[in-house]
């Protein structure tokens, strides 16, 4: 049986056999209390939050979904080779979108015990942090002490202002470029999104500074975000797999992608980086 | 006077005072010799080409585009967080286009002696070389012994089969996603997207294996591809100009660009990474 790992487009091909190993450890279901699902007139995006890391920021967001805060909202930017961000689409501050109960300003949070969540360090020298590796499949950093998430592609932040509590997740957004490392500990990650990111990252770029669009109608608009499990497609999307990254068969992905023995490749580096590992997903029914 | 280093959208702003600093060794103007103009429906990509490193490749693309190979070519491929290809659009091999006196098969071209090319050193810790840097705007590594192109965003390499000698130019490709670096000395780089880069970035993905699109509906056709000496927009395309690597302009932005002083930044990581270093370009006539 052979998983396409190297593709988000390909994942989600329809695997016959998936089934027969839904007991296996290598893989496991996404928690329908902590997945956001995200519907955009071309199609869904799935977003697995991580309450190890930023638990206040996760909670807020929740309470934003439930008071339908993001219903009718709008993605707003579109840089290239850096982020796509979606939120409030009214410049006009006078018609801000309730919040209903959530706070409205949340200190960043980054850091978890990495002895407590689990990471599973990557044998790779990396440009930004002394040691690199995964956490439940999330990419992220650590200097022994403290572990945090990195930005790679596909990470979903919270976007703030120059103060450090003036983001509360009502606006957020996911790296659509090269990962840019430098805004670890210095943004809020609260996620990544395991299906559907190619909905974002082949948006056209906004003419704005920064990648905003400068028109209301260059907005691309978001139908709802609902969290999973409240969601009328949360049996069909809950079929969507993650590779465990504690698992054997992940640490055969990473030899896979750092040895790289296919014939094609003349001079194998025998090395990897943290943000080109991927953790593979797979589904038994998703068929797009 | 303000330039806007961190977005290639946000480069092409008109510059009024631009032409004063003409004469400064910090920028330099494209060669028209080595530079080509992409024009699709959507506008123009100008690329500039790398002969320190790949002669015999930049030698052949020229013929290859001085014979009109790529005019009424097509891009065939866009895979999510990888590549962009372009190149002959016949799945027919019985249509394939007349390649005239190009060569039709060139041995891989990776090394230039880092004296001899001028590689300038950055200070960065690098997953896959012992030694990064730049060499005339162009992202490369090192071991001290040659210098090699490496797989940043935006850079342009040849597409080739399982054979080492089975690339020539007539496909290319782009980097339009994270650095795959492990292809770093296992395909030939020739150049780099100077200006237009979203325009293949924001493609829509290929639903085939590895983004191939699967019907020649959804090719999209490249109206010529021309050098930049022999295209009626050399004037125009010719006051884009490169910070040179080599200037104390570089390595201010560098180091902007490692310690990120701005009051956002709760954190600054005082490091860096070669391909989120990016070589700032402006431009005193060119409006998107």
């Amino acid at each position: 049986m052979k998983f396409a790992y190297f593709s988000l487009t390909l994942l989600l091909v329809a695997m016959p056999f998936a089934d027969a190993s839904d007991q296996s450890t290598a893989w496991r279901r996404l928690n329908i209390d902590n997945t956001l699902l995200m519907q955009l007139e071309s199609g869904d995006v799935v977003i697995e939050l991580a309450p190890q890391f930023a638990p206040k920021h996760v909670r807020n967001i929740k309470a934003l979904v439930s008071d339908g805060y993001f219903d009718g909202s709008a993605i707003i930017r579109s840089q290239d080779n850096y982020v796509v961000q979606w939120g409030d689409p009214n410049f006009d501050n006078s018609k801000a979108r309730s919040q209903g109960n959530a706070a409205k300003e949340i200190d960043v949070e980054f850091f978890a015990n990495p002895r407590e969540v689990d990471f599973q360090r990557l044998e790779s020298r990396d440009a930004y942090a002394d040691e690199v590796g995964f956490v439940d499949g999330f990419p992220a950093a650590s200097d022994g002490k403290q572990a945090w998430l990195a930005h790679c592609y596909g990470m979903v932040g919270v976007s703030r202002d120059v103060a450090s509590n003036s983001g509360n997740g009502s606006g957020l957004y996911v790296v659509t470029g090269h990962a840019p490392r430098h805004l670890d500990k210095n943004v809020t990650l609260v996620g990544r999104v395991v299906k559907g990111m190619e909905l974002l990252s082949s948006l056209s770029r906004g003419t704005g500074e920064l990648g905003f669009f400068e028109t209301k109608s260059e907005h691309i608009e978001i139908e709802n975000i609902d969290l999973l499990k409240d969601s009328d497609l949360a049996d069909t999307v809950s079929s969507l797999q993650i590779m465990r990254t504690q698992s054997d068969e992940f640490k055969q992905h990473v030899l896979k992608r750092t040895t790289r023995t296919e014939a094609w490749f003349l001079e194998p580096t025998g090395r990897i980086e943290l943000c080109n590992v991927g953790v593979p997903s797979r589904s038994t029914k998703i068929k797009n």
